[in-house]
Formats: structure tokens, sequence, C-alpha cells
């Protein structure tokens, strides 16, 4: 990996996002690796036909790896595991089981999570029964991770790639008090975000956006 | 790839989930990849210890490479990609890029696809905040999915695994008229679920559980 890392965020977000934009997760990622990055930022207003080209969702964030450009957090740490045995094992049956726990996080877990928050922040009484079945979804999805983290320290092994997903899919519960009643999501969640590669990842994160609001 | 692959999928579901079960996918890829295979089943009802140690979430499919015991769909794909160029191509970048959109079928689109569904299964009328934020939510990537899917064949090159998730994602507004408002996800869509593999994997999915009711 000669050519610089660049990993692009947004300018500025409103401030009850900051901490939670994904370029977090992969900040975080590109510290346990040890690889050399820097950031670069894009307009968080109007979505530019030059941001669509990277992020044809108009989100954040992107990685540049020389000129191959690259979206989707779970794919840019899946690209980044090439590179370090740290976020995903060499051994090929152990790397299968960290790259199924990176898919279960995106798509078991934060696809029964994310959908909850947009309610939260849509200020939904949850007493429709949709608003019900977003609950329960949740729900269902924390009882069933809470014996698996209950068993082992990390999902697949040594921690891998698939703890930084798990790990930021659970944070979406930072500001409730949804985790005490999943002792075991709870503790891992502090295992997972207490190291200094989270730390730093997280200060350089919030710095950045507290920067972009002075 | 010497041992036997099998995928396991539920021995009987009920009709409405018919034709949407997951293990279509696996067996979508497997046909597409011309790799041999058997399906096993497991009960629908109570989840059996035996069953969570293969898929930790109660659902299906799993599949058993040898004695690797895999679950999620985006996972399963990509350890078959290994196996078959016609998933996965070899050309890294292009590879990278293919895998970039399994990621973003699954966490930016069926994302927003499956809570809307799951509120549609709840019978919700979607006029509450929360209920209007999934709509909302849908629809945004469909728009924004759109004019990807204008001026490509597919989403990553050739087909791919990409292709096999989007499209099956897409599937869940089949009883709908919803993508009669995005032609081009539904030519997209047609023109995934026409060729040869889609209808055996289908045809053999329906049989499987039209026997297990019989």
């Amino acid at each position: 990996m000669a050519a610089p890392l660049v990993v692009t965020t947004f300018e500025r977000v409103p401030e009850f996002a900051q901490g939670y934009v994904r370029d977090l997760r992969v900040r975080w990622a590109l510290e346990e690796a040890g690889l050399p990055y820097r950031v670069e930022s894009i307009p968080f207003g109007e979505r530019r036909p030059e941001h669509l080209a990277h992020q044809p969702f108009g989100q954040v964030p992107w990685l540049m790896d020389g000129d191959l450009s690259l979206f989707e957090t779970g794919a840019i740490l899946l690209h980044l595991g090439e590179h370090s045995p740290r976020l995903l094992p060499r051994d090929p049956r152990r790397r299968s089981q960290a790259v199924q726990w990176m898919f279960a996080s995106l798509n078991s877990l934060e696809l029964a999570f994310i959908p909850w928050l947009m309610a939260v922040f849509a200020k939904d009484d949850f007493t429709s029964p949709g608003g019900r079945s977003l609950i329960a979804f949740r729900d269902r999805r924390l009882s069933e991770l809470e014996p698996v983290l209950a068993e082992r320290e990390w999902l697949a092994g040594d921690f891998s790639a698939a703890d930084i997903l798990a790990a930021d899919a659970l944070r979406v519960f930072d500001r409730t008090d949804i985790l005490a009643g999943y002792p075991a999501c709870a503790a891992y969640l502090a295992r997972a975000t207490t190291p200094p590669p989270f730390v730093k990842a997280h200060a350089d994160h919030t710095a950045h956006f507290a920067r972009a609001q002075g």
C-alpha cells in the first residue's frame, strides 16, 4: 500500500451526529491497523455530482487507495483487512468467520437498529404496529446477540474488523439505557471502545467536526 | 472445493414467505457458479441449540463447505466467489467494486427496505412519524439507485454476486407497484431474474416448500 490512503467525510454535520458519522469506523480501522492516512472533507449540504461519483447514496465516508475509490464501511474495512492481520486473520477459516460477523453486524444487527433510530429522531411514539415492530426487532436482535457475547471476548477469535462494525452498531444505544438490559452487549461495547485505537479515532473525528463548527 | 456444499434452510415456512426465504440467494449463486450442492432442512418452529450453533439469530440459510459452517448470505456469496469468477471477478480492482456493491445491497438498500416490509406485515398505516420515515427512507434509496441502474447493466462491470444481493433486495417490491416509479430498477430486476440460474433456483426453492406443505 504505497499510495497514501485518504478518507473523505463531511466538512460539518449537525451536532447530534457528531461522534457518529461513519468515517469513525474507517479511522478506527486505520488506527487498529497502524496504516497512515489523511482526511479530506466534502460539503454536507447539496450533494454534488463529484460526491455522488464516489458515493451514489450521497453519504460518507469513502476511501481512496491510490486511484481506487471505495464506499461502504464494510467494503472499506474488508479492503483494509487485506493489508492488516489485525483487521482480518490470515487463516482462511478464521478469516471466513470474521467476514461472516462483518456481514452479520451490518445486515442482522444494524439493519434492526438504524430504522428504529430514525424513528426516534422522527419523534415517533412507537404505538403504531410498525413502531412496535421496530422495537420488537431491535430487542430480538439484542437478545440473540447477548448469549453470543456472554461466552466470547470478540466475535470471531481475536479482535477483528467485525468487532469495529458490531461495536459501532451498538453505539446507537449510547444515549439510552437500552443496553442495561443486555449486560454482555454493554461489556463488549466498553471492551471494544476503551483501547487507544478507538479513543484516538473518536477524538480525531470529534475534533474534525468541532473545528468546522468553531 | 472437494467436499460437497450443503445449504440448510427451513423445512417449511408460512405461505407468504415462500419464494422469499434467503436460501434462494445461495441457490441462485450456486447455480450461477455451476457448483454442485444439496439442500438440507431444519424445523421452522422452536429454534433448537443445534440451529443456533450454526446461525445465532435463528435464521436460515447457512452453508457447510466441508466442516466450515457459514451464515449470512453476504458472507456465503463472498465465500463462493472465491471459487467462481462468475460471482466475483479475479481482477483486484473490479473485485473490490463488486464487494462494495455487495455491502451496499445489504447495508444501504436492504436496510431501507426490510423494516418497511416488516411494518407492512404488521399492517401499519404509515401515518406516524416513524412510519413516514420508513416510507421516505425506502423511496430515497430507490431514487438514488435509479440513476445508477439507468446507466449500467450490472452494478460492478459484469454480473456478479452483488447483483444477486441487489436484485433479491428489490424483490421485496414484487407484490406492489412501487417499482413502477423506478423504471431502471424494475428493468434491472427483470434482467437479473430472467436467466436460467435464477429460474432454476426459484423453482427448486418453491418446490422445496411446496413438498413440505403437501
